[in-house]
Order: C-alpha cells, then sequence, then structure tokens
C-alpha cells in the first residue's frame, strides 16, 4: 500500500486496515483528512441501510483530521489521524452520550473515558457515537441492520461498533461487553473483534451494568488492528510470545458445556477451523470442561441481575418503571434471588477461573463458539450469548476471527480463548489463522 | 428534640445527628436553610483550623436549602434538607472534582456520580467537597487536620470527609476505601463510619483505583445515621435481624493476622470492647484465621498496584513522569509484579472470601481493630490501612465504632465487620455497642 500514490489510494482508502492507515498518514502517503473524507463518504452512502451511528458530525471530524494533519510529525502517536467509532454508552468529552436511552437522548458528559482519553493521546480521530442496545444490556435495540442483510440483527449490545467496521465505515471502534455484547455482533457482522482479559484495560467512564464483567472491547479490520489496539491500551503477557507459524502449535477445541446451543452453521465452522488447523500442522485436541462449569451460565445471570441491582438503582430511583419492562423486572428482583445465590455464583466463577487457567495452560489457544448461529432475523431478536457468557464470567480474553460464511451466506466467526491475561499470545494465533479462513482477496 | 422549638435549638443545630435533622426538617420544627446556616456558620468558624473542605459555596448550599423548604411535603425523600458533604474524588454535576491533584485543578464533570446521584434523590443538599489525598491513594495529602490535635493526621485518604462529620461541620459525608481509606480517618477523628460489602453500592462516578476493592463509604454522627444512608443506597441483607439487646449475641474477636501491629492503645480498645461486650451478656470467643489468610496483606498490595496500572493508565500516557513519585514507581511497575502474581493473589482472595464467609457465619458480629493506634502526627504520615486491607480485599462490610479514647487523649475506633453481605445486621450490633463505648453525654 505505502508504494501507491495518494490519488491512486483516494479511491479505496476505506479499504485500508487501521495498520495501513496509520502507517500511510505516517509516511506522508495519504492524509488525515483524505482518510476521514473517504469515511464520511462511505458512510453518506451506506447509513441510510446500515444505521449505526447515534451522532456524526462531519464538520467537527474534518476539524480534528485537519488539526491531525498540522501537527508536528515529531511526537505523533500510534493511531495519528486514525478514525475510531466509540459505542454511545462510553464518555466522550466533545459528544453526547445517550445510551440508547429515551430518558438520555440530551445527555452530555463533558469527560472522556479512560479508553477514549488513550485513543486520543495516541492521536486517533474520534468519529463519532455508534448505536447500541440500550444501556447495553436489553429494552430498546439499536436501529442498526447487519451490513451483510438488512433483516438481519447486526447483534448486540455493540451493534453499531461491530456493523461500522465490518461495512468499512471506520476502521476501529470500541465496544463493551458484559454477556457477549462485543464478541457476538463480530461474528454476526464478520468483523475482528477482540475482549480482553477483565480488568486489562481501564472501564472508567462507561456505564456501569455488572463491575465484575463489565469489558471494554475493540473492533478492526485484520488481528494486526486489535493489536495496535492492544498496545495503546497497555495490554501485556508476563511472558511475550514469537509465534509465526501455526505448525507445532496445540489447540484445545473446547465445545464448552452448551454445546447443544450450537447450531449446524457453529458446527460447520468449528470442523473447518480444526481442518484448517490440521493442515497447517498443529494438533487440536477436545478440551471438556468438568462437570463444575455447567453451572457458569446460571452463575453469570445471577450475577448480572444482582450488580445491576446496584449499578442502576440511581436510574430506577429517578426513572422508575418508566425504564424499560425487562430492567424493571431486575430492578425489582422478580426473580427473587438472594444475597446468598449472589455469593454462589462469585464462588463458583472463581474457582472455575482458577481451574480454567489451569486446564487450559498447556495450550496455545483455546477454540470455542462465538454464537449459537448466524445472525438471527431482526431487530427485536439480537441473538444469544450463549456461547460468550461463560468467558466473560471467567475474564478470559477472547478473540472473534471472522472469514468463515455459513450455508445460508451470512458471516460466522469462531473465537480463540485462553488463561487470563494471555491476550497477546491469542492474538498471535488468531493473526496466523484467521487468513486460513478469510476467503482470497478478489 | 421535636419538642423544642425552632428559636431553642438553633443554638445548636450541627450537634443533631442525620435522623433527627431530618425528623426536624420533615416535622417543620426546623428549616433546612436553618440546618444550613447552623453548619455554615460552624465551618467559617473551625475552617481554619480543619481545613476540610476544597469547594464550598455558601450561597449554593443556602439557594440549595431555600429550594428544598419551598418544595411540597409530599414526595419528600428520607434525606430531606440534610447537608452531605462529598469527597473530592466522586463526581457531582454542580461542583468541580480536583482529586486534590495539582494537574486537576479545574476538572468540572458536569455529572453526579450514582451515589450523589441517590442522595439528591433522597432530597439532601450537596454542601460541597471535601479534601482527599491525591487520587485517594498517596501522593498529595489533604490539607485537613485532626480535629481533635492539629499536629495530628486525620487518616487518608478520606481524611476532610472524616473530619468534618467528626467536628460536626457537616452531619454526613462520602468517602471511598480501595485499602483503609473510609475507616481509618473514622478511627482517627472518632467518627461513625460504613463501608459495605464490595459492590452493593455503585462505584460508578468516583475514581477508579483499584476494580477489585473500590468502595463508597460513609460517615454520620450514630448508628441510625449510617443505617440511613444504607437505606438511601439500598443496602439489605438476605434476611432482616431484629437485634435489640447484646444479650446472648455471639461476638467473634478476630486479632487477624496482623495482630503485632496493635498498639497498646489499640490492644486496649479491643480489650475495653470485649469487657463491654461482655457485661452486656453477649459471649466473646477468639477467632484465628487459618494459615492461607496470612497472605492476604501481600496480596492485597499485589492486586492494588497491578490494577491501579490499569486504572491510571490514562492519566499517565497524559501527564507522565509530572505525577508523583510513588504512583509513577507503581506505573514503571518497579515493584515487577507480574501477571501471575496478580492471579496467584486474585486467587488467593477469592478463596478466603468464600472461607470467611463461613468462619464468620456462627456469629453476630467480628470485632476487630480500626487502626494499629491512634492518629499519627501528620501531616505527611497519614497513618496506616494495617487492619483495613484485609477486609477490603475480602469485600466483607465493616463499621467503624467510635467514642473510646486513648491513653494519649486522641480518640480510637473498633471495627464491626462479618460475612459479605451482613451489613445491616453489622450495624444493628453497631447501634447497641456503640453506647457503651461513648462516654455519657455531658
Amino acid at each position: 500500500m505505502t508504494d501507491s500514490g495518494q490519488d491512486n489510494m483516494a479511491d479505496d482508502l476505506t479499504q485500508l486496515s487501521a495498520c495501513d492507515a496509520a502507517a500511510a498518514i505516517a509516511s506522508r502517503a495519504i492524509t488525515a483528512r483524505a482518510l476521514a473524507e473517504a469515511y464520511l463518504a462511505r458512510i453518506a452512502q451506506r447509513d441510510a441501510a446500515v444505521r449505526a451511528w447515534t451522532y456524526l458530525d462531519a464538520a467537527q471530524v474534518l476539524a480534528a483530521a485537519d488539526a491531525a494533519d498540522a501537527a508536528p510529525m515529531d511526537g505523533r502517536g500510534p493511531l495519528h489521524g486514525v478514525p475510531v467509532g466509540i459505542k454511545d454508552i462510553i464518555y466522550t468529552k466533545d459528544m453526547p452520550t445517550s445510551f440508547n436511552s429515551p430518558h438520555f437522548q440530551d445527555y452530555f458528559p463533558n469527560i472522556d473515558a479512560a479508553s477514549v482519553a488513550m485513543l486520543r493521546d495516541a492521536g486517533a480521530i474520534i468519529m463519532g457515537k455508534l448505536d447500541t442496545v440500550e444501556f447495553a444490556v436489553n429494552g430498546r435495540r439499536a436501529a442498526t441492520k447487519n451490513p451483510h442483510d438488512p433483516s438481519r440483527t447486526p447483534g448486540g449490545s455493540s451493534s453499531g461498533s461491530a456493523a461500522a467496521v465490518a461495512d468499512a465505515q471506520v476502521p476501529l471502534s470500541l465496544g463493551t461487553q458484559t454477556g457477549g455484547s462485543v464478541i457476538r455482533p463480530a461474528s454476526y457482522c464478520g468483523a475482528w473483534a477482540m475482549k480482553p482479559t477483565w480488568n486489562a484495560v481501564s472501564h472508567e467512564g462507561f456505564k456501569v451494568c455488572a463491575a465484575s464483567f463489565d469489558t471494554l472491547g475493540w473492533y478492526g479490520r485484520s488481528a494486526a488492528d486489535l493489536a495496535l489496539l492492544a498496545d495503546v491500551f497497555g495490554i501485556a503477557d508476563d511472558a511475550a510470545s514469537a509465534i509465526d507459524t501455526l505448525h507445532g502449535l496445540r489447540i484445545a477445541f473446547c465445545p464448552s458445556p452448551v454445546w447443544d446451543r450450537a447450531e449446524p452453521a457453529t458446527q460447520q465452522a468449528i470442523k473447518t477451523t480444526i481442518a484448517a488447523l490440521t493442515a497447517a500442522g498443529a494438533t487440536v485436541d477436545t478440551l471438556t470442561l468438568p462437570t463444575a462449569f455447567d453451572g457458569l451460565t446460571a452463575a453469570h445471570g445471577v450475577i448480572m441481575q444482582s450488580e445491576m441491582r446496584s449499578a442502576f438503582r440511581a436510574e430506577y430511583l429517578a426513572i422508575g418503571d418508566a425504564l424499560y419492562p425487562e430492567l424493571v423486572d431486575i430492578m425489582r428482583n422478580t426473580a427473587g434471588q438472594t444475597r446468598a445465590d449472589l455469593l454462589k455464583a462469585q464462588n463458583l466463577a472463581a474457582q472455575c477461573r482458577a481451574a480454567f487457567d489451569t486446564l487450559a495452560a498447556p495450550y496455545d489457544a483455546v477454540l470455542t463458539p462465538s454464537t449459537p448461529g448466524t445472525a438471527p432475523l431482526g431487530p427485536q431478536n439480537t441473538g444469544a450469548a450463549t456461547f460468550n457468557r461463560i468467558w466473560t464470567l471467567l475474564h478470559m480474553p477472547c478473540v472473534n476471527i471472522p472469514g468463515l460464511t455459513a450455508a445460508d451466506g451470512l458471516p460466522i466467526g469462531v473465537t480463540l480463548t485462553g488463561p487470563r491475561f494471555s491476550d497477546r499470545k491469542i492474538l498471535q494465533v488468531a493473526a496466523l489463522l484467521g487468513p486460513k479462513l478469510s476467503p482470497p482477496p478478489v
């Protein structure tokens, strides 16, 4: 790409990965303004079909791009001039944050979330806000459509974040995950996405849902793009891995306790991935989790809802039953969850975290489904977090690898996970596996 | 109190507990304005000596009090017209939040923390912001003096929050605890204080330090005041206790693994408390913790510092080595802590949480020191969180009971703790024990 002149590239700047775009700006092959204009043009063309954005001010974006172009070359950060979209539950000091809630349409915290501050420090252009399921939980759905089929959901809750990156409307975006809100939309939309180990990145400045689970995640055009943001956010394993081939790697396939929820598309995706790994010289063992792990899905539900009663109490006191009905039910604890239930679930989660670290330690990565199948018909149904909740509860890092297409013509992803704080190692394996699953460029 | 006329009470409105003040306003015995004026007068008289406040605007407070007085009686909340002071790391939409950092003197998030929003919903008057150790950790000390002896520290990090309540400058205040930042200053200043079970109250909207530990806490004039705020924040045990006498209660004295750090003042305070309990007909057993608990103090340090590297990364990227030296050391990880160290510490913490819940279950409350001794000479030395860190790490609820005076003439508190989510039960025991430790009113 860096061999091309700016005029040549202008036609397809939206096809650059974030890494390539950053390199092109750094080498002066393109300007931040040209890149921003390309994305704004793409959005203008596609927004009516995809509806990913809740806030986008072209003049604001272009002013930021011009400021980036005017900045001295010295001291530029790794994302200098690269646009990033932000899920609309994450605070941005110069844009509103609505949570896609009818009660917060005029909400405008004048501070940046820690993640957004780190992006700005790295030179990123904050492109705008991306639609989300209400409060990143339930209630109002995002207006966003799946870019591959407007009758399908993009998944939730980071609906706009996944769709915008998958549709080349922005090269990078931020999402959040408390159940499956980063990985599920990535699978449905066909995007690269990463949910790091819990609390490896500050959650400060996005709406708290369940403090034990809430995790910032991000979307990009490639594994290298995910790694670029991992650098910005300071993600580091204890020991740096230098994995440059799949040959000889030990991979575990973990069906997880909910494998019976895998539809044919997911069964096929796992089968194809295992075949690709084996063909590349990796060994693939099956890792069956102990029966204690069978309780994790229920434990996730108990912890999430119990913690939501703390997290949303202020909103419930202010807004009451005008909040959406599922949230009101949780606030009223119609399920009758006790503190003892919560502690039992927390104790099980802690025990299984330690156990999984040990079980997964012999492997270079663990393969598991991203979603039960491809994107269901939307918009009310945003799909299921069935295969994500366990890993979110366990705090394990997860990467969604896109590239596969199911029999129905829709994208489907697979997840690589592993022990806590093996984030970089998993990214390296994902970077090697990704091209084996993607069709060759046309 | 409700028998007295307003004129009679005006002289000593600052001596009312929050509960009595709320009741007096509700019965129209006093006005919110009269109460606010009394506290403003007290502050004007005492501020030069105590220096608890970082932000206080008398006109703003009186306007809020007048609005409270003008509000219809119908629909008033339980704190209607009662002033509450806020630690200056907690966001208030109409007041700055400086973290007592030289880098954030003009910081003014325009949103309320969840805790502040709940206070406003209950009708509280937000009185102003209270001084803190920088970022509630280390670095710059609060300007606050111990109200009992200006040469002594009020303790940290919630220095102003404890001192202001102990000095009758406000009836209630909010603090936060990641190590011992609520309970330690309460012991040194002679104030009632509560740190509830972790995540029973939303931490949204105060500076994150260590997400696994950060807990909102509060100060009041009595156990009933602490319970009043517990109501507002929705603190509930699974089963309501109705403890109306100490007689027959089973109390454990837990020396904790750091008992060798107890100075004579603390040894005497525990001895006096055990004698009071026994005299009242309670049985007091000694609860010696298993040896696994010996590692908790070190585990607390590893988790806190590791999580601070996530929590302060944005600030470190922006400000760099101009942050205070101890924080820079943590950001650079000069201690060489690994992710493996963090996981080992997290696993130990989780194991001991479950174990302590079981060990403490047979008791109505667990007695343990609040501080190694009385307040040391300040201002640089803010005392030690030695006896608090274990309980913060374990997520257990803690109440500091004031009233005792050590041989040096300074206040010293004792802590009641217990299993997770036994907050209300502990408060009930504390309410009965408190009067046994306090000197009779003059």
